[in-house]
């Protein structure tokens, strides 16, 4: 049997330590698998002294994961830190430097500077894998950088994000509202304090801008994503959804259009006899339209120590099946220095079908009005109904389901019925997104 | 830029041609991505003269695949012929003599062979890839052979077979019979003149051979998978399912029992809200259930020329980035070696959820005879519905939905009610699955 990998993990929080752990109890089976033991050598972790569950006596300690990465017998150097800047940052560049392959989890650090790491990594024939980095345990990555290779890639979407499907589930299944699925959610430990960041879709445009530049070859634009989060969807547009036979996701999606990539995060409609429509709860799922394979959904575990632990290994196992230098998977799908440059979609030039639900006063004229408005602009429209909103208020509900049109059209038809003096309400546009084969 | 990585293509049907097609128009990208060229230095099948729509001139052709593999000039034989035995078999075996890499599409092959090709491959330290051979263009070969490397699998199932799949949507879409969707599907291409193969689950069985050795870690058993079509699946088992919240589909299941491994091809029925029940038509879907990934579904198209095609690209681009002989995944995901003896579970002592339709006399007493044969076998029903079967007829439907039992409680149960005088035609039974997560 050849020699161990010597991996030196830095960050022990809750993947870390499920991957110590791991370790620890598959050590023979992953000996068998990949030709060679998998022996950790060094960790690095802020508190020495915290139970984390692990044995980590006999393994070298070091306080700066820096260190670590400049300086102790390591083959791979992984890192599950988290953080774009700061000691993840300056780490994997340390490893990347010495030639050392690297495995993270790193979403935001990959997003702002993968194309950079990518270019070092090659330089030195090193390895940089970061399954774990984009929906949890679905080998996304994988598929992209490898199943998928000499297919041209037309669309990427997905729901990336556990926190904010989990939310759109509850309030969906108990009509309950955004506020109360959201301390709900907080409750269960599948929000932060501060939710910010998942609701307004921060985090799934971090992961979202790694597959545009696996699926498009350009480089990667994480800060040139067009962004909505759930927080103004309300149970009156579920509802609406529901009827229309439509169900309220947040994706990500980036697709090749004639004037650049389209990237956006935003609650989507999608119909409710899809596949990806019956993605509930925490649970990710991305699919994948190319133009060879056709297309390719994969539905799994989006976040979770396990879950992402399981990734982190694959991504170690690879490394471990293969001699040293051995292996030319890019980076990135493709070589780093060979990524085009990224040119952006304009938002108002994306073609869709939309959603648009309005509350106006119960006049005489307000319903041909809106329709004259979305005549006036193009838009044709699939469905439009108009409803009561109940006896104690003298306002009614309009909810149109357009054909394919674009945003330029829609935003002008809303600014143009805003415009009237009819509204009782801000009006809610939401965009569908149609997966193509299932 | 490294040498051309030499390839030589046996069989020009529909995936061959695909492949020199595309090998030829995604050349340069080809290249750029696995760092060297690929090139198809020899072809092979049965007529020359045939017109395939692609220009062979420059390629050297040999009658015979077996010639091809023992002597041509080229670093990866790929076998595209289809059949257990025969020119497939010698020419891979050949090709594997000689320490060449193989790639297949070849399930029956594989099925019947695999692990002693799999010994072949390893000694010579040649790659043999075959992820066209489960689910066409669905990456569920890599998944479990790489990505899921350190997880103990629990259970892996699926829908494998495009033709049973289509005939059942069609069913239960359109109220069809199912000789009438057979016809439908034969005359869209999506069946066989002679069907057997796939609606008696032969196809799917041999996939779920290869994916049972993959996920256990045991000897390939194709032999010793229990096996029923969906021939006699009616429409009324269709609509009570729908009434009851399910919908049937041809799975392919594989388990751990405490007594060995369950395998076992037949119609299901799977809750309506779960994900892999909303697959529809042609479209195959395959879940992984492990111990730290949890539950993976990958959806996608299961045969046809490119999504095919595609994934024997994969494969070959796999191994154009590596260096020659620098590989190590084991072909089974686990050394052929080490692979363990197979144990079949006893199909008697399957556990799970019934569904059980009988056609009965109209009659007093009956219904309670039903329910006291149930409850001898300690069978606790979750439904019991009673329905008279129209105007014209003195029978009547009874439809039990029972929780987990055992098949042979179940058998004992309807033998028992078949021992009566009540019965105007067979009892059907069909089994209920459920997916753990999604």
């Amino acid at each position: 049997m050849a020699d161990a990998l010597k991996i030196g993990i830095a960050g022990l929080g809750t993947v870390g330590s499920s991957l110590v752990r791991i370790l620890g109890e598959r050590a023979n089976e992953l000996a068998r698998t990949c030709g060679r033991p998998i022996t950790i050598t060094a960790v690095s972790a802020r508190d020495k002294s915290r139970d984390r569950g692990v044995d980590l006596s006999a393994i070298q300690w070091f306080d700066s994961a820096v260190e670590m990465a400049n300086t102790a017998d390591i083959d791979v150097f992984v890192e599950l830190m988290g953080g774009a800047e700061g000691a993840a940052d300056q780490s994997v560049r340390a490893a990347l430097s010495r030639g050392l392959h690297v495995v993270t989890a790193n979403k935001a650090l990959l997003a702002r500077c993968g194309v950079e790491l990518a270019v070092m990594a090659e330089e030195k024939g090193a390895l940089l894998n970061y399954e774990a980095a984009v929906a949890g345990g679905i080998p996304v990555i994988k598929a992209l950088r490898e199943s998928l290779t000499g297919n041209t890639v037309s669309r990427v979407y997905g729901i990336m994000n556990g926190t904010c499907n989990y939310i759109l589930t509850r309030m969906e299944k108990e009509g309950l509202s955004f506020e109360a699925c959201l301390k709900e959610a907080q409750h269960l430990g599948y929000a932060e304090a501060d939710p910010t960041f998942d609701i307004e879709g921060n985090d799934t445009a971090h992961k979202l801008a790694i597959l545009t530049t696996l699926a498009f070859g350009t480089q990667i634009a994480a800060d040139e994503i067009y962004l909505e989060g759930i927080s103004n969807i309300s149970i009156e547009d579920i509802q609406a959804a529901a009827d229309l036979g439509y169900r309220i996701k947040l994706l990500g999606v980036a697709l090749r259009t004639d004037t650049g990539i389209e990237q956006r995060v935003h609650p989507t409609m999608v119909p409710h006899d899809s596949v990806i429509a019956q993605v509930d709860g925490v649970t990710n799922a991305v699919a994948i339209e190319s133009d060879i394979l056709g297309e390719l959904l994969m539905v799994g575990p989006g976040a979770g120590g396990n879950a992402t632990a399981s990734a982190v290994l694959g991504d170690i196992a690879d490394i471990a099946k293969s001699r040293p230098g051995a292996q030319r998977v890019p980076v990135l799908g493709n070589p780093a220095s060979t990524l085009a440059p990224y040119t952006q979609a304009q938002m108002q030039s994306h073609e869709g079908g939309y959603f648009i639900r309005l509350t106006v006063l119960d006049r005489a004229g307000v319903f041909a009005d809106v329709a004259t408005r979305m005549a006036d602009n193009g838009i044709s429209l699939e469905s439009i109904v108009q409803r009561a909103k109940g006896s104690e208020t003298d306002s009614k509900t309009i909810i149109l389901v357009t054909h394919a049109t674009t945003e330029q059209s829609v935003r002008q038809a809303v600014d143009a019925i805003k415009s009237g003096t009819y509204l009782a309400g801000e009006p809610q546009v939401i965009r569908i997104e149609r997966p193509k084969a299932f």
